[in-house]
């Protein structure tokens, strides 16, 4: 079933701000096995509003639309859309009374600004909602239209709750998709292409996609069918294959991150960790506790970005921080071993490097990185570099470095490069 | 001067991928003048590329087109435009040789995938390159078409060395556009419409919007003439007028971010900080060295996720822990002492809290958190309740912790809640 988006605000055509929500609804349709013929966004603006309208009347059975149904004075997509297709505005009572309810919930008065939300095109059944938000549908001829606010949370709440089982409702026997996502990090895209070389004749019934996420690279894969197992059985079949050429370099599949992949074999393993972290300041840390009950394995860390810090905190010596540099392969074996006694963890993780844009050397360029795992009586370290800006260069260090529990505690070699 | 943006991929119709190439396009040709009227996303389709094309071509003077231009066997945006603007492929010379040069330079063989990368339409130009791209220009009538990879780096490099350059070459005398954002945190959007009330008058050659990027929200501000300094000169009065009514609420102007203002003024009064991070798990500190220069003042921290590492690391005393808790105004303030004096800095800040989703009690439910700042010889604390995810929870965190370091120094008083 053929469906598009059109999201609407100046905001977005200028650039201003990212259009995050055509691309949460875009992924929720598609895991419905719905399809997203196109995603038109266009700025307040009657013309172009009123083209992307009737454009997508004549292409699609459902039109999600997005933005300016809010309070302020740029709001203005419920006037457009009344003009468009010729639909007076006039007050929704319903729509009134469930603002003023959520208003006097919120302790909030029930301001002119607020109550200009439930004016609305006629014929328009509002959506039901425990946000303070105004969605509404329309039917014309057989397109089902929806309009939603452009605020991310309420967009999201009204479209998996009221959006997505209307849509479903109008339908029968959607043929299923079934999606997946491996992830490998290490290998770019020409060695994904060239391993990929050795599984021709064994993958034919799947559509793959291939997606640079720096630093990370995603392979997905799309298999169609109207039986759920067969789809299963496939998808698992492919993996296999898909793995048996790449190896340790995939690391997840589908919204798995590093950080869960990692924790996860923590936890199994009943293992502790602590981290020392240099030129990341506290992005290896973020990650790790990003991961609900990440508490049970991640005891803490401490941020050294002063050398006294490393000294004082994790006994690095003074002496190595002398001859060696706090960038050294020395200082990223001591700090890791001075975090692991320190919080008295299983395992240690300690990186240090020059993250830029100041403080590169001939020997030592920016993006020069050091990282040093203490696990059990042994501690192992190792350098790279990493290209790109301060940002880029943090983050490509802290998914080595949670690469680095990963094959540690698999058993795979450590990249050598990347 | 009015253009487009297509992007193509399937990726980014069935909501796998978040297409940030259109948003950094129409930022950048926004901010030269130009005027962006429609950025339209569809799949690696015949049919609905074409559609896309021929509709650009009948309404916009440039149209830029990202996406399909890579090596893998999706790449395929090259076959469509051949077939639907009747230009034959053929190989292109110059681009053969620029992707030959660069393969070499990384030591990389040129593989068939590579080269099927200069099989362009006939009448292309080949936009030149220090990136592994291949990014071509066309001229359809008197339409300009570039056509960009999808990978973003080598995208924003293609399109601010070649696309804008020859795009501003063609016209003269645009009007000048002046933007800027204020960006506020504290209040919201209904909050920022009643001030807006009392502007009446005085704002009238300037348009707004009012965006909110939680936990923040964002006011832009747009003025349009032919004098640079009459533009300028505007966008100073109104800023003034708005923040006569907004006070302490708008913390930052354009690109800066929390924790650049925060780090400012700490680098201006030459003041040292270190931070105590629990619910956080590291990303205060995570945010204060994205700031390049940041360890001129920001001399490490401690992330503390467990109570002995709260004792060890910080002395946080048992009897604290045992008594109030982990969680607790309390801890907070011997947190911020205890780091403020480990890691010998002029303020010492910390946070503890409940992320989620596990942990909440009836008195301390999921989003309460904790704030604790130690300055001279005082500490200050306060609580809040946060809501959302756990990521959410932690970002709000992180931001009111370096709203208090703003606040704090400019002896602004702290948010009571939010």
């Amino acid at each position: 079933m053929y469906g598009e988006i059109i999201t609407i605000g100046n905001e977005l055509t200028s650039g201003r701000t990212l259009d995050s929500n055509s691309y949460y609804a875009a992924g929720r349709l598609t895991a419905s096995g719905l399809q997203v013929i196109r995603i038109t966004c266009v700025g307040d603006n009657f013309k172009m509003v009123t083209r992307a309208l009737k454009e997508a009347l004549g292409s699609s059975r459902f039109v999600i639309v997005t933005g300016g149904l809010g309070p302020t004075d740029d709001d203005i997509t419920n006037e457009i859309v009344a003009k468009a297709l010729d639909r007076p505005l006039s007050l929704n009572k319903e729509m009134s009374e469930q603002l003023k309810r959520l208003s006097k919930a919120r302790g909030l008065e029930m301001t002119p600004s607020v109550e200009k939300m439930a004016l609305m095109p006629e014929g328009s059944k509002i959506l039901k909602s425990r946000h303070f938000s105004c969605g509404f549908s329309l039917k014309e001829k057989d397109v089902c239209l929806y309009f939603l606010p452009g605020v991310s949370s309420q967009m999201r709440h009204l479209l998996d709750t009221s959006v997505l089982p209307d849509i479903l409702s109008h339908y029968e026997n959607l043929p299923l998709i079934g999606q997946r996502v491996l992830k490998t990090y290490g290998l770019g895209e020409p060695g994904i292409t060239e391993a990929f070389k050795k599984l021709e004749g064994k993958t034919d019934e799947v559509v793959f996609g291939f997606y640079p996420h720096s630093p990370e690279n995603h392979i997905t894969m799309s298999v169609q069918s109207n039986d759920e197992s067969e789809i299963l059985n496939t998808l698992d079949r492919i993996e296999g294959e898909i793995r048996g050429v790449l190896g340790a370099y995939v690391f997840a599949t589908d919204n798995d991150r590093m950080e869960d992949i990692a924790g996860r074999i923590l936890d199994h393993r009943h293992l502790t960790i602590s981290v020392a972290e240099s030129c990341t300041g506290g992005l290896i840390g973020n990650r790790l506790t990003n991961v609900p009950g990440s508490s049970g394995y991640f005891k803490g860390g401490v941020i050294v970005y002063s050398n006294e810090a490393k000294e004082d905190l994790l006994n690095v010596r003074h002496d190595t921080l002398k001859t060696q540099g706090a960038v050294s392969d020395l200082t990223a074996r001591e700090m890791a071993m001075g975090v692991r006694e320190r919080l008295q963890t299983d395992l240690g993780l300690a990186v240090t490097g020059i993250a830029g844009p100041a403080g590169g050397t001939k020997e030592k360029p920016v993006g020069t990185v050091y990282i040093g795992l203490a696990s059990g009586g042994q501690v192992f370290s190792g350098n790279y570099r990493f290209w790109g800006s301060r940002e880029q260069i943090k983050a490509n260090t802290s998914t080595m470095a949670l690469d680095w529990i990963r094959r540690h505690l698999n058993e795979y070699p450590f990249l050598s490069g990347i």
